[in-house]
């Protein structure tokens, strides 16, 4: 390919190179007048500034990058259960990096990697990238958190609360599942069982905690025996709802803290000769396809992903040009979806 | 972030910086002994060759890019009705890049821009990647796959035979609409309708041939009235399915050429007093996970995206080391899924 190179432009323009790499750039204090003349070089001659050629120009390099848990990541896509996570991360960081002009990459990296520093140093060399997207959990990881923060790394963190160490995107699971407990209260339910995720995501001891105070509030005394553990897979989710409805008494409404172990437990309900909703209510948490379209289609608590990657990458686009992102939490709203899989108890 | 070089290590391993490169850019024709010295000294400085260092070494980004349409991309994640496509491309062809230490990148470009050339040469230039992944309806345009052979841009074409223009990765969408109509046949159908995909799409054209190679091969006529226009979007689905069951003698079974339009005749069918698969067959394409996860589960074709995708990434690196990337194409089996949606007609 023949390159039209930031020299050429700026021997047509007559500026100096340093000119046009600044109006290519977006950067200001540049007269009206020389941008038009750069503007109307670039134009003539097809000029498509390269991401070294845009570096060159100042410290930027115009990426972001997200870092995903591979193991997690791999699974979703392996299962085909419908979850959407990555989709709704790149719908959100995507569109908004576009929209600045900015380029978006993710990479796979094993959370619970014995060189997970050196893995995420050797994407920041390779990649120089100008700020990076931590999701769960990575998120969550403190000790990576203040390695980046260390190397003067904008990060944003997001589905966790950020506690002082860094900036947090995320919703308030806590209140979520609180809401999501008292909407079973309020149908009425006494005996509600609650599926617990992995210990590796913060937000499930956070989903746990919201739990218990629904059940503070509604005068409910905690019965461990309806807590069951989970690891947010469909297998664990099948195991705790067995575990559940084994019981003597048994409970009549169950909290799932994500949509594959909320499926669980539709599939597990027939076996003990439940129907969902009339023996058995059911809520989880994330809301992706595939508890739209499953039978009943699934109450359950929107997790606004795509609204936090893009607010992630709004808060990292506006640091590379204004410096630091400023340490606080954005707590974006969830919203509480009934469908077909809450009613009241059977009498 | 202090910078370990190339110079770095060359110094400390006592060769020269073209040395260096070509070790840790995989090249052949380096001694065991050279070898080793790099490696001890790359280890010892904790060196990680940036992008742009290892493009000096060689003419190699270690980059790949993938081109989609915008709009039907941003549709599916809107939607949120399960379409996995950008999941399994990214699930194909991510971990490919990764085992040859690649990386991929994907690109929304909208199919039907105006400009849609010079935008797909700004991508090209701002990237520079080793090869390109055409995606549909992308990979089916002519004058976008010349032009881009006439730069000498490795390209592979997923989901559309090559033709002999470039290569090509895909499946037999005919042979697999015949297999599915054939199914339906076999099943004692004689009255079998059909939804169209989208005119954008190439496949649309071949899944419609391959029903209709079906018919003739089963002895039955084809009938016009029994066939509906569609565009892929659950709405145009709804309202092919209404157009069909509203004729004087209905098909007694349909054949979707996607799955959202399949996931719409299901919707449709309660309105006309038909159950499925009791008084109506349903057969979708692609297998994506909303299908997997409806009522009842719909029998299926199903799409090799995620093994098309991991070949076309493979064709593309071994390409960039090896050179051009043979013209021949690349056809991936197919499966028909029979699930809960098709059965006898009713008698």
């Amino acid at each position: 390919m023949t390159k039209v190179t930031i020299r050429h432009v700026a021997e047509e323009a007559g500026v100096a190179v340093k000119t046009v790499s600044r109006v290519v750039n977006g950067e200001p204090n540049v007269t009206r007048d020389l941008r038009d003349r750069v503007e109307r070089a670039v134009e003539k001659l097809g000029y498509v500034p390269s991401m070294a050629a845009r570096r060159m120009g100042g410290s930027r390099s115009y990426m972001l990058v997200a870092l995903n848990d591979r193991r997690n990541t791999i699974n979703n896509w392996q299962s085909g259960r419908g979850n959407d996570w990555i989709d709704q991360m790149l719908h959100g960081a995507m569109l908004m990096c576009e929209s600045h002009g900015y380029r978006m990459l993710f990479e796979l990296v094993d959370a619970a990697s014995q060189d997970l520093d050196r893995r995420v140093v050797a994407i920041l060399s390779a990649l120089q990238p100008d700020g990076l997207i931590l999701t769960p959990p990575h998120s969550q990881n403190e000790a990576l958190v203040q390695m980046l923060l260390r190397r003067n790394v904008p990060v944003v963190r997001m589905g966790v609360p950020g506690h002082g160490l860094g900036v947090g995107v995320h919703m308030d699971d806590r209140a979520a599942a609180f809401e999501a407990t008292c909407h079973l209260i309020d149908l009425g339910h006494r005996r509600i069982g609650f599926i617990a995720g992995s210990e590796r995501f913060a937000a499930s001891e956070a989903r746990r905690r919201g739990y218990l105070d629904a059940l503070a509030q509604g005068g409910l005394a905690r019965d461990e025996s309806l807590e069951a553990p989970g690891d947010f897979t469909f297998e664990s989710g099948l195991e705790a709802a067995s575990t559940l409805l084994s019981r003597d008494t048994p409970p009549t409404a169950i909290l799932a803290s994500n949509d594959e172990m909320a499926l669980a437990v539709l599939h597990a309900a027939p076996r003990f000769g439940k129907t969902v909703p009339g023996d058995l209510s059911v809520i989880s948490f994330d809301d992706t396809p595939g508890i739209r379209l499953s039978v009943p289609a699934l109450t359950s608590i929107r997790q606004p992903i795509s609204e936090m990657a893009s607010r992630a990458a709004e808060l990292l686009i506006a640091a590379s040009r204004d410096g630091p992102v400023e340490a606080k939490d954005h707590i974006l709203p969830f919203g509480l979806i009934v469908r077909g899989s809450t009613a009241p108890p059977a009498a």
